[in-house]
């Protein structure tokens, strides 16, 4: 089966935006097995997503849409899926009361009238009721044998939609089922993971093995086509046992969201508790650590303490370690990370200091960090020089993931320091 | 003159990459009031790119196409072009002098045969050299008076070449430039503000006026068609006043990237600053602010008291209230604003505390958050009961925002409760 995805936006024909849902849907499609020829951009102009739709009919036997499910008069997917497939729309009483429901119309909330023409959807549908926006979306099968799916444009909607219903409706729509697992990994880059595996990966026919670089780690996908998720994982396990004896240390989970979540996941068994004192990355850690539900069992705090002000008035940071050695030192480090553990009474202290950018501190480059972890085995720096050809948002985000990752490596008793950073 | 962009690369069907190229020239075009009315993604296959050619060449007066031109066996994009349009190919001998100078033939480097398919252009076209990769792109008016250009996938090469070339070319053939503003606005769900604004919408053709919603804020586009960008804005100024004048407090700034942005550029110009103590927030704001470069000057450091020992150990707040009220309570954000306040010195201290979810703290539904700002003023607090269909990030966020807002409101001295939230 051949797929089509129309999205539907004018703002992505004005470059408002940059089309993640196409992204995020191939990558799904293509691990279910089913190909995508063709992605189309429209604007929110009936006239011309008739047109598209006729194309994308002729050439393809599943077809995707997403965006203009909403309730504004831009917002025409729907009807013109509809007319353009012969299909009729009913009245879907359960959207009706779930939108009741988001607007807490009971509780003496208003729901502006416009929004119940979200709740028409194709007789004979699959709905797909949206468990984080406005507009439930729908998968069915048309008169001439398309197949059909509408989903929404915001990509934390479909994403949800996706895994609420969506991916079930595909799976009943492919033909032989994929399954796959990722081995998730930080320490190493794409093309070194790549020149270490390489005759597994040229050598491996079902499952395959391929990696896919995310900003800061890697991942290493494993795909096996069978019949059942037991005669999959069958064929996926002795590759998955190859891949952790080469790699090691470096694999933080299987199918594991973050190396927070792993951080987490580790506390969380142990009992164990952490604390953060953020320079540089300025309450990242703390945002991504809080990202996670049950984050509060184990995370007993943080500090961001951007300016040497705060440094010292927070955590008792010394003076004189802030004139002699600057805020951007190893010493720093240490004192955040030691004196944040003792401050919050945790098992596990980290402190980030460094240059994010754009401008210097002027004396170290951008991209010049320390992250340090404080346990009861004592205090660890991790010196790290990023390249300067990160910007301000990537030297934040891998020096949280080093501090994640230095905590995990110091929960499980791992070295410390990275061979390869 | 209307414009389809066609992206020729297997890897964006399978959802390796995000197609920013395709949002980058749609900015560029929208610039110079050239509509595109297509974006089509077609993979490394000479039948489907011919395919995709015929429909866009039927629709189209401009045909840009990205990716395809390269040195290997399945960079065919300008054969296909070229067969399709019966354009003639020539040896551009500049292309291969520059491509020696690449592979620095002349010191003794080496460059593989196939780079030189690279050197072929359609006879008459404008050559558009490589800066920054090998594979020379072009510009040129077909037979059937169809404009085409070809340019590479890399997008550092695309922008590249944009600048050096491409715009130049583009701007020859473009008809009357579009120009346009954001209204950033937060406080108002978009089909209210729709409502709101209905008659005018409908009313106006040139400027037009549009919303989108983006995560907890709507944007209202104008845009004007016009010769200059004085003309342009002489004809959106009656609109935003009008804008203004229906939509009071609720509007942020025009043009401005997010409500941080706005507050830290009101903090820079009093010389003021603020601190932040996030509980159900974890961070966020910290993290939002610091991801601004300045955010130093203005932001004195933050807590992320996420647990009630955190909250008495960095910030004193009293056990006694902690316990009567529970952590999620007006007066517990009443003290985190002021004490953060207090112990940062800052002009202004945010205090968040709520439920994110997804599980409740016993007594609270998730999305009660308590939002309060102290400052020289005194302290205000905002009680928000967010939809219980928000997940844990939305409500983060949306707490985030209204700590922010608040903020924006108080240096300004407007009111700090919304009348519709």
């Amino acid at each position: 089966m051949n797929a089509e995805i129309i999205s539907v936006g004018t703002e992505l024909l004005l470059g408002n935006i940059v089309n993640t849902d196409a992204r995020d849907l191939s990558i799904t499609l293509s691990e279910l097995g089913i190909n995508v020829y063709w992605q189309t951009v429209v604007g929110d102009n009936p006239e011309r997503l008739r047109a598209a739709l006729a194309v994308a009919r002729s050439r393809a036997g599943l077809i995707i849409t997403t965006g203009g499910l909403g309730p504004t008069c831009d917002d025409l997917t729907k009807q013109t899926v509809a007319e353009t497939f012969g299909a009729q729309l009913y009245f879907d009483e359960r959207a009706a009361r779930e939108l009741r429901a988001f607007f807490r119309v009971d509780n003496g909330g208003t729901m502006p009238e416009n929004n119940l023409q979200q709740c028409y959807l194709p007789v004979g549908c699959t709905p797909f009721y949206n468990t984080c926006g406005t507009a439930p979306g729908c998968g069915f099968t048309a008169a001439d044998g398309t197949v059909v799916m509408l989903l929404p444009g915001p990509p934390k909607e479909l994403n949800a939609m996706l895994q609420n219903g969506g991916l079930a409706f595909l799976r009943t729509v492919s033909g032989a089922p994929i399954f796959s697992h990722n081995i998730m990994t930080f320490g190493m880059g794409e093309s070194a993971i790549e020149s270490c595996l390489r005759d597994e990966m040229n050598a491996l026919t079902n499952p395959t093995l391929a990696p896919y670089a995310r900003e800061g780690d890697v991942r290493l996908r494993v795909t096996a086509k069978a019949e059942t998720q037991a005669k999959a994982d069958a064929r996926m396990a002795p590759v998955i046992a190859l891949v952790r004896e080469k790699l090691g240390g470096i694999i933080y989970g299987i199918d594991t969201p973050s190396l927070e979540a792993t951080v987490l996941s580790l506390l969380l068994e142990r009992g164990e508790t952490f604390a953060a004192a953020e320079s540089c990355t300025g309450g990242l850690i703390a945002k991504r650590m809080t990202d996670l539900p049950g984050a509060s069992a184990v995370f007993r705090g943080g500090v961001t303490v951007y300016t040497n002000d705060a440094k010292m008035r927070l955590l008792g940071v010394d003076e004189e370690t802030l004139r002699t050695q600057t805020a951007v030192s190893r010493a720093v480090a240490v004192q955040l990370a030691e004196r944040v553990r003792e401050k919050l009474d945790a098992d596990y202290g980290i402190g980030v200091t460094g240059v994010a950018g754009p401008d210097t501190d002027g004396v170290h480059p951008v991209g010049t960090v320390f992250v340090s972890l404080s346990s009861r085995a004592g205090t660890a720096v991790r010196a790290l020089t990023l390249s300067s050809r990160s910007d301000r948002s990537r030297i934040r985000t891998l020096s949280a993931n080093h501090a994640f990752d230095m905590l995990r490596r110091g929960i499980l008793g791992l070295p410390l320091e990275l061979a390869e950073v």
